[in-house]
């Protein structure tokens, strides 16, 4: 779906009132970046570019949507025009889909006229505010599980159907295996998993009759949910009849799924069940209400859990549910002169960074695969050690330091021009691995996920000297 | 979009097996409720239902659909046959959008073929969580803020682009006045708002240029954001000198909008400020990271707030970001008979209601305005005083209760077949009205935001019998 209408009422009254004010051509750049991570964590994980990418190289307004501006008469006849012949003149550098980003990072940054630049605003911070919510959350989740599959199942807890399938997406980037939702497996060819619910077992005389119509049915895909009635009296013991049935014809048996009751118990005792029946290989696959924290407390307690099945607490990140992406001026050009800007608030923590920036990933060179600390700078500068670095933290002690010995690997990429997108990963098992080793490289305390290290974040000398510049200007506007 | 293929692998796998092993024609009910309200709330307000409709009503599978379900090699070309010439054969009834509904009563009812019905579910329980959530939510804010007019701005934190613009559109429904999201005013009918962002201000050399150059451009909307630098020593002084202006041009100035730090002082001090300077009639709009308990507080506290934009935490629902509507079995037709149905589970809370219901409003005879509890009946029931009735809540002490002198109101209604949709009202200001109506016919206790008293919801003696027969059959089923 086009989305150039998903905007907020005030981007075009501001574009009409550029337009009316300010030169026509006046160039700006907008940066996207967040300033807290959800559950606490120290990074997310960026998500969210393809559909951007698509999205802002499709602008355009239709004879329907000029026709409804033009209805709240409140823009001019020229501007409405304006629109109408509009398409994409905005340049798009980004990071990379699955990339750990940290506060006050440029995930992406937009370039281009003002008036059009400032009408992307709302649906470019709404895809990738979702996206990298649900991959950052889908990677605590799978660090939790420790390699184990997990399969995402949250199509029907999901805040619309937008959110099941871009959230589908962003599940596998964040280190998922596979989905329930067809129609994510078939847009993003992502596999499809799942097999039976509790309405199967229901819509025979009994269970045993169920387990047994279904593997006539499939009798290579023979996994069977167990808890319809009892998990132990009923379900597991229902499960082997059938699976020496299915094992005399030649099959081997896939496994069982638990979906409610105490999970830990039920799974230890189903396998003690199993085993002694001869079944060593069949799976448990856990379901039902499971975070990181709760697959974490399965697994330290020693369930059996082969793979899980996780629904509305990934699909919505339930625990931390909002990502807060800003998307705030960076530079304007005036009188063809790049001008760096900045906000300044109330609160020190809103303060931006201006200027048109790139972020290096800095590796120790004496760790090579270990990145140790994050640069932000200005694009006319070249990183080079001794190198005067100051935290970006407004809260930090010890904000001054110099980096040495380093190598600095600039992780913004140009992704989109007027002329159309720049090549971008769009398989999303490329982008899940390329998220497996970039966040592989960050600090074990980092990743952890109560309570984690803080990665240090640090503006160039120049940058932050900038800064504190604009900041003393703009208290002196303030007072003008 | 067509949303057919949002729809969980094992829909299709049960389908399929359904297809194999039992006779096509095989007729079910499957009923939507849910069991835990958000936040503790005590009632949701149902909303999904126009979306559910459409969607519904246009079941159907594409060529490029069946051939990606082939690829999966799981299912038999016979059935892939008969979903290529599938349309529509299920009767929907369902709350008018709008209603209270409380745990366990049907939100909406589906019957028709079993293999088609099942293929629903997954699309048809992401809509009415979706909604139904975002309509709580709303509700819960707007009670909260004792009528003062709240505009939706969440559209940039929404969890994709469906969930802002349905999630605007249960936000009006809810009880909000208007949305800053244009593809939802657009597409449902509703008030744009909104008018500036920081960046209007940070595009100008200083802030009272700003404000000046947006009263050029809006003389009759000027509705000024005050606090891009500091709201009290330039934010509202800036605005002040610029009402005096628009004035004297003989306009009246709208207000000013707060959007970060201590909302209440701010506005108790800017009030003061804007009443001195002969401004008694201009507005002041907060936003930022409101919810219930905050508005309620900034009102508790005598902030002089006459509007509020509220943005992520109603568009996310994010202190309970999730409504676990279920879609369970309740009868189906066995040999030209209905047959009701249940799921048993380890945890009593689980266990459905069997049958084909109807849920009824009970009033008090003397007071006819005032609902006092709700009933549960089979459709083939009359109620008649005095009536036997047993507690839905499998909690409750004191189960059993008579109810006598009332008048019972239905509330499921018949909303689709397979001729197609019957009229359901489409005005979302008309549902937002029924809301209201509906949900001040709750007692008040009921309506408290923290720790409502629990309005009793009660089954029918018959019906409760049904339900205490067909566990006794289950418990029966599973030790087979």
């Amino acid at each position: 779906m086009d989305l150039q209408m998903l905007t907020d009422l005030y981007e075009f009254s501001m574009a009409n009132g550029y337009f009316a004010t300010l030169p026509h051509e006046r160039q700006a750049r907008f940066d996207v970046f967040y300033r807290r991570v959800p559950d606490n964590g120290s990074f997310v994980v960026a998500a969210g570019l393809q559909q951007v990418v698509e999205q802002v190289n499709n602008w355009h307004f239709s004879p329907e949507n000029i026709e409804y501006l033009k209805s709240l008469k409140q823009f001019s006849p020229e501007f409405l025009d304006y629109l109408s012949q509009a398409k994409n003149r905005c340049f798009i550098k980004a990071l990379p889909e699955g990339t750990p980003v940290f506060p006050r990072e440029p995930i992406l940054s937009i370039c281009g006229p003002l008036i059009e630049a400032q009408l992307l605003e709302t649906f470019v911070l709404n895809i990738v505010n979702h996206q990298s919510l649900i991959a950052t959350k889908s990677w605590q989740i799978n660090h939790a599980a420790q390699g184990r599959p997990i399969m995402e199942f949250g199509a029907r807890r999901a805040q619309g159907p937008d959110a099941a399938t871009f959230g589908a997406r962003a599940a596998i980037i964040g280190g998922c295996t596979s989905t329930s939702n067809l129609q994510a497996a078939s847009r993003f060819n992502i596999p499809a998993a799942g097999t039976m619910a509790h309405a199967w077992v229901e819509s025979f005389p009994d269970e045993l009759s169920a387990f047994q119509a279904w593997a006539k049915v499939y009798p290579d895909k023979v996994s069977l949910l167990v808890d319809t009635y009892d998990v132990l009296k009923s379900g597991v013991p229902n499960a082997i009849r059938v699976f020496k049935q299915v094992r005399a014809q030649g099959h081997e048996p896939v496994g069982i799924r638990i979906d409610s009751g105490d999970i830990s118990q039920l799974a230890i005792a189903a396998r003690k069940m199993l085993d002694d029946a001869g079944f060593k290989d069949a799976k448990i696959t856990a379901s039902n209400a499971l975070d990181a924290h709760v697959v974490k407390s399965l697994l330290d307690e020693g369930a059996p859990i082969d793979n899980f099945g996780i629904g509305e607490r990934l699909i919505t990140s339930s625990s931390s549910p909002v990502l807060s992406g800003v998307y705030k001026l960076a530079e304007e050009k005036v009188n063809n002169q790049w001008v760096p800007t900045i906000k300044v608030s109330d609160s020190r923590e809103k303060i931006t960074i201006p200027g048109n920036k790139q972020v290096y990933r800095i590796y120790d060179n004496d760790h090579p695969e270990q990145a140790v600390a994050d640069v932000i700078a200005l694009t006319d500068e070249t990183l080079q050690a001794p190198l005067k670095v100051v935290n970006s933290n407004p809260q930090a002690t010890n904000a001054n330091k110099v980096l040495v010995n380093f190598t600095a690997q600039p992780l913004l990429q140009d992704c989109l021009t007027p002329e159309g997108p720049q090549k971008i990963e769009s398989d999303v098992f490329k982008i899940q691995q390329h998220a497996k080793e970039a966040i592989g490289q960050l600090p074990e305390a980092t990743k952890r996920l109560v309570n984690p290290d803080r990665y240090p974040v640090y503006l160039t000398a120049k940058l932050a000297k900038l800064q504190e510049e604009l900041i003393a200007r703009a208290d002196f506007a303030a007072q003008d």
